[in-house]
Formats: structure tokens, C-alpha cells, sequence
């Protein structure tokens, strides 16, 4: 990093009458917007220095190194500025909540009553398309990334991640086993379960290695794209 | 939705001294933020009795439809806002492209010089615009229902419908023994290939027994919404 880099990106910024600029906060793994907050010139200086978010707090009126209390710090993973350059985006690594209540993002308070969004809901995934066939494991990995962060009582992904890495991996050992056993029997009805079953073990356990589907996808796409040449 | 349920929400919200709140857009499918904006108590209003968003426009001042003139509108999936109010988070089905420069998301703008973030990154792929975070799914599962039909000599894909379907038990048992040392050998990058190879073998079973992946997705979203009222 450059100074003069961040000095330059300060000047694509239009800051508002206070200075400040509205920083959304995404969870590199999960994709889920974790918070929002404000950075002046200074604490995106600081944020570039470190790798890590500072924000200025309207409400203390001071320089804020998220975490450098809680523990619950965010190394940033990426930047982004937006097309009118009066906001902008970071993607980061999360330890801990975001949320000062202690909640995995601030966004839990759902707005009810907005026409058609309970037909949308349910129409979700079903729709076609590549991108929407597969909207559920973009749902399922934030439930777990959800459960990782807040452990509600009585839900077995808590339960799971209480236990630690031995129980999960008796799991997709488990859950691998019956897979067998289900192709085995040819009941189908039996594979698509185990098949589920396996798949969500393995979420579980990729969150609990902090190791994204992102990843295992860009994985999967190398070795397609390389075995094109050999024919796979 | 009724319009008592809105209002008590706009009680809730903080609205800042332009009587404005900062509303995140995000697409429901990619997860990625495609855009921010802002409203007023009106557009509000008129988001939650249209279901597709209204904004106000700071530049132009004025009540602002999204897409009423490009087509490109955004229906509400769901809507939340922050733990202090001062934020809104909308998931959007979007239509065509979120950025008024045809882009697919405003935040195009790459901020670079941040310390730290080139290791990070060389941890996690780079991802294009990802609507498409699990196209590679739908690309593999059509490279194997080819292979499975057409079976090209020395494609590693043909070799396993040829050996059959204990050749291809062998290999899912096998690579979740993989995933199981990995994880336990605390190595991600062994363990995104296991993870890799396992799915990999686990879809071509699943073509061998004749199951599509959208019925092992229907199965994972049957549980996810089962377990929402056990919590899962």
C-alpha cells in the first residue's frame, strides 16, 4: 500500500457536511451485510494502515477501532467505492459479532407488511435459473454462519459447533456412510435425504474451518476449467 | 401489510436531519450489495404498498421509482433495519442491471493499497459479479450428464459410470475420509480440495442413481423451513 493511494481514493470520495462517508460492512464468507457505519478521512486512512475497520462514532465523536475492546475485530478483505463515490463497501473477515448486542449481524429486526413479499418468499427456491437452483445453500451457509456466532439454545448447528470439530467430522462420516448404504439399497427417496444430510454436515463443518463454498466453488470451477483440456 | 404496521415502523426509524434514512440494497440471490440509496417516511410508504422500491433523490429531489424508467425495479424480498434504526437492509430481486452505468452492482470501484488484504485475498477467490456464486454446479452437473450419455474415452467421468456404481461408492467413501484428515490436519487449503473432490463424486452418484441436484436442493430447503420453527 501507498499512502498517496489512499489519499488519491480520499479524493474520489464525496464526503458529506461532516466529513464522513457511509461504510457498509459484508461478511466475506457468508455474504451477509453485517453492519453499517461511518469513516472519516482519517480512520479510512487508518483502516488502510492496519487492514483492519476504523470507523468514526457519530454518537461518541471519536476515532473507533471496532473490536479493539470486544475482541471482534474486522480484517478487511476487500474496498469498494461506489459508482457516485458516496459510499462505501467493505467486505471483511469477522472475528466474533458484529453487533454490539452481541448478534451476528444488526440487521435483526425484520420489517413485516411489505405487499408480496411473503409470495416472493415462497417462490424463492423455486424459481429457475443457475443462480436461483442453488439459493438455498447461500441461505443455509448464513443460518450456520448465523448459529456459529450466536448459539441459540436447542438448535442442533449450536449443538454441533458446541461439540466441536470431532462430532462433526463423526458426521460426514456418518452421513457419508449412509449415502452408501442408501445407493446401495437403489431407494432414492433414502439418497436424496442422506445426500442432503452429508451436504449440510459439510457446510458445517467448511464454517467451522472459516473455509467459504466461495472457495470449494472456485476450487471446483479450477478443476473443471483444467480438466477441459484432459476431458474430465 | 397495513399501513399501522409501516408507520410503527417508521417510529422505529431514525431519520436524519433530511428527514432520510441510508437503505442498503442487496440481491437476494448473489448476496452481493448492489447499490444504496435512500428514503423518506413517503418512499418508505410507497416501497411497502408496491413491494418494489421507492427512493428519494437527493441530486434530483424528488420520489423516486426504481427502475420506472429503465426497467430495472427491485422487488422487496424482505426489509430490515439495524439495531440503532438509523440503517435499512433491503433483499431485492432485481431485474437487469442495479447501477444506472449498466452494472450490475455501483460497487465497481476497486479501493486498493490496503494493508494486508493481497494475503487475505490470496486466501479467498476472486469473484466476478456472482449471480453465478454456484454456477460451477450447474456446469459440472451438465459436463457429467453429458459424460454419462456420451462417455468420451479417457474422460475420468466416463471411467466412473464404466466401473459403475461401486467404483463411485468407493471414491465418496473415500474423499469424506479425506475431508475428515484434512479438517483434522487444520489445513484448509487440503481441505477445500477434499471438500472439492467429495462433492465432485457425490454429484456423479447422484447422476449414476438418476436424482437431480434440484431435488436434493427442494430436500435441504424442506428442512431449513421445518427447522426454522425447531430451530435448526
Amino acid at each position: 500500500m501507498s499512502a498517496t493511494n489512499i489519499e488519491t481514493v480520499a479524493e474520489q470520495i464525496k464526503w458529506d457536511e461532516a466529513g464522513l462517508v457511509p461504510v457498509i460492512v459484508q461478511d466475506q464468507i457468508s455474504k451477509e451485510v453485517l453492519m453499517m457505519a461511518y469513516m472519516n478521512r482519517e480512520s479510512l486512512a487508518k483502516s488502510a494502515a492496519t487492514g483492519e475497520t476504523w470507523f468514526w462514532s457519530r454518537s461518541r465523536s471519536e476515532l473507533w477501532h471496532k473490536g479493539a475492546t470486544s475482541g471482534h475485530t474486522q480484517r478487511i478483505v476487500s474496498m469498494h467505492y461506489d459508482c457516485d463515490g458516496d459510499t462505501l463497501l467493505v467486505l471483511v473477515q469477522q472475528e466474533g459479532a458484529a453487533c454490539h448486542t452481541g448478534r451476528y449481524s444488526c440487521f435483526y429486526n425484520e420489517v413485516g407488511g411489505i405487499a408480496g413479499t411473503e409470495a416472493v418468499q415462497a417462490d424463492a427456491p423455486k424459481k429457475e435459473g443457475a443462480a436461483d437452483r442453488f439459493a438455498m445453500l447461500s441461505q443455509l451457509e448464513s443460518v450456520i454462519a448465523k448459529r456459529y456466532v450466536e448459539r441459540p439454545e436447542g438448535a442442533y448447528t449450536t449443538y454441533l459447533f458446541e461439540k466441536g470439530v470431532d462430532k462433526i467430522l463423526k458426521k460426514v462420516g456418518e452421513e457419508s456412510a449412509e449415502v452408501i448404504i442408501a445407493a446401495k439399497n437403489k431407494d432414492n427417496d433414502e439418497l436424496r435425504m442422506e445426500a442432503s444430510d452429508l451436504i449440510f454436515h459439510l457446510m458445517v463443518l467448511l464454517r467451522d474451518r472459516g473455509l467459504s463454498l466461495d472457495e470449494v466453488m472456485a476450487e471446483l470451477g479450477h478443476r473443471h476449467n483444467k480438466n477441459k483440456q484432459n476431458s474430465n
